[in-house]
């Protein structure tokens, strides 16, 4: 059920990223295209489950997901960058700038913000609503949100103590924490209704989904990751892992799928789905 | 009078800038500051007389004035890195990634992109208005804009023959005159009149803008500029002045700032200062 689902979203989402993307052509195009192909597609999902549990067309939710998952992108560009993560694979594929090089990969993630910039202006909904979407989407992805985790996890990196687990749980709210809790209150601010239950849900998958990452890490299989896994411990980086243990770490993610459950009463069994979504960000193998 | 009113503006952007990211702390929010200071404003500056022209408030104007000048230095601080143009010299102070590091330029100019859209979404100004300038900024600032033009001068660095007038003239179009239109329309759009005259104004001066930088390029003081010259001459790029010759470039920039003045008439002598503006895009010492 929850399988098919997503699926679907991930279907839906390549349609409506090949659609805004289909006007632009050339190197950056072609980058912007390679960046978004693959993953799995969770904050795309969670767009779709959230607006379909308030009635909002699939049409428009589609252009909203398609939007979050280009600044996702844009953000993962980036943190590949030599200068940055220095990472040579993602989602099984070269990365940008081994693929072609760094300025294409700088220019390519500036272009996908915009873009996701521009698709939420010109979604079917009122203008207020792409308002609302426009300022919390910048608000997500920017200085006190994304920008801001990922600056302090670089900083993390020759910092002479590592991270509190207060420091390091404020960096990934802001590292993949906001993005995840745009994508679960999207559906909610779309249909101009209450998005406190989603916001909830989605902060504390947010968080288990980083404790996810971090035992994953550890436990992981980087063919099955296609990524380079265990690069943390390897660098000595503080991580939920270190910081909580094996034992600590899951059980805290289990908590937080508990707490996110409990967050959806109100939509009752219709939200089945977004459920299962949460049992899913700690039991994944990628 | 035309000074005056480039020095007026200079002083209220720069206390709007202050503001919109007095918020914000750390060593991103620094860099996002010392990329924002200094500059001649020119951006800013044609926000603000097109907005007083169709008597937007000025506290309005300050805003989306802010707003361009911040994706301006986004994109100035991604063009200065060591895989774009590899400056180290900028408004007369080192760039970022030389001051900081590359990761922080990186993130700075996301973030500066991000606080961008951030304060075009908070304008207190209609929802549709907001959506407007969203809408027009992110396709000025993208694909088919600002990153394009970028993506096209440093494909032409490696390319076998230079660059034809046709392709220089779309180059530039993106690079730096699609921002330049988006600051000369913004006080039409925010009075939700017709921007065609100040669009037809502000694309003639774009143009002409890029000429004198070719000019400059050649003829300039390195000390005044701020930043290294001859750039484009060693490294044997086209330029207007490699293809239209000094006497014939500046003939052109001429002609286009009488074009300029001339898509101003609609608006008498309540436009001079923009009219002395146009004049000061191609008789500027920096």
């Amino acid at each position: 059920m929850f399988q098919d689902a997503l699926i679907d979203a991930q279907t839906r989402v390549q349609v409506a990223l090949d659609q805004v993307m289909r006007p632009h052509e050339g190197v950056i195009a072609d980058a912007m295209r390679y960046t978004c192909t693959g993953g799995k597609r969770l904050r795309a999902f969670l767009v779709m489950e959230g607006a379909h549990l308030h009635g909002v067309s699939p049409q428009v939710a589609d252009q909203a997901a398609a939007a979050i998952e280009m600044i996702h992108a844009n953000s993962l560009v980036h943190d590949d960058l030599p200068c940055m993560d220095d990472d040579d694979l993602r989602r099984g594929m070269p990365t940008v700038h081994v693929q072609w090089d760094e300025a294409t990969a700088v220019l390519t993630g500036d272009a996908l913000q915009t873009l996701t910039f521009e698709v939420l202006s010109e979604l079917e909904a009122p203008a207020q609503v792409r308002v609302a979407l426009i300022s919390s989407m910048a608000k997500a992805a920017g200085a006190a949100g994304m920008v801001l985790g990922q600056a302090m996890d670089i900083a993390a990196e020759t910092a002479e103590t590592p991270l509190t687990l207060d420091e390091i749980t404020r960096m990934q709210a802001g590292k993949t924490g906001a993005l995840i809790e745009w994508s679960g209150q999207a559906g909610a601010i779309l249909a101009e209704a209450d998005p406190t239950p989603l916001r909830h849900y989605a902060q504390a998958i947010g968080l288990a989904f980083q404790i996810a990452d971090d035992i994953l890490d550890i436990e992981g299989d980087a063919a099955k990751a296609g990524k380079r896994l265990q690069k943390d411990a390897d660098a000595g980086k503080a991580t939920f892992v270190s910081l909580l243990g094996m034992v600590g770490a899951k059980a805290r993610a289990g908590e937080l799928i508990v707490q996110a459950c409990d967050a959806l009463s109100p939509y009752g069994d219709s939200a089945n789905n977004l459920k299962a979504a949460a049992r899913f960000v700690i039991d994944r193998d990628t």
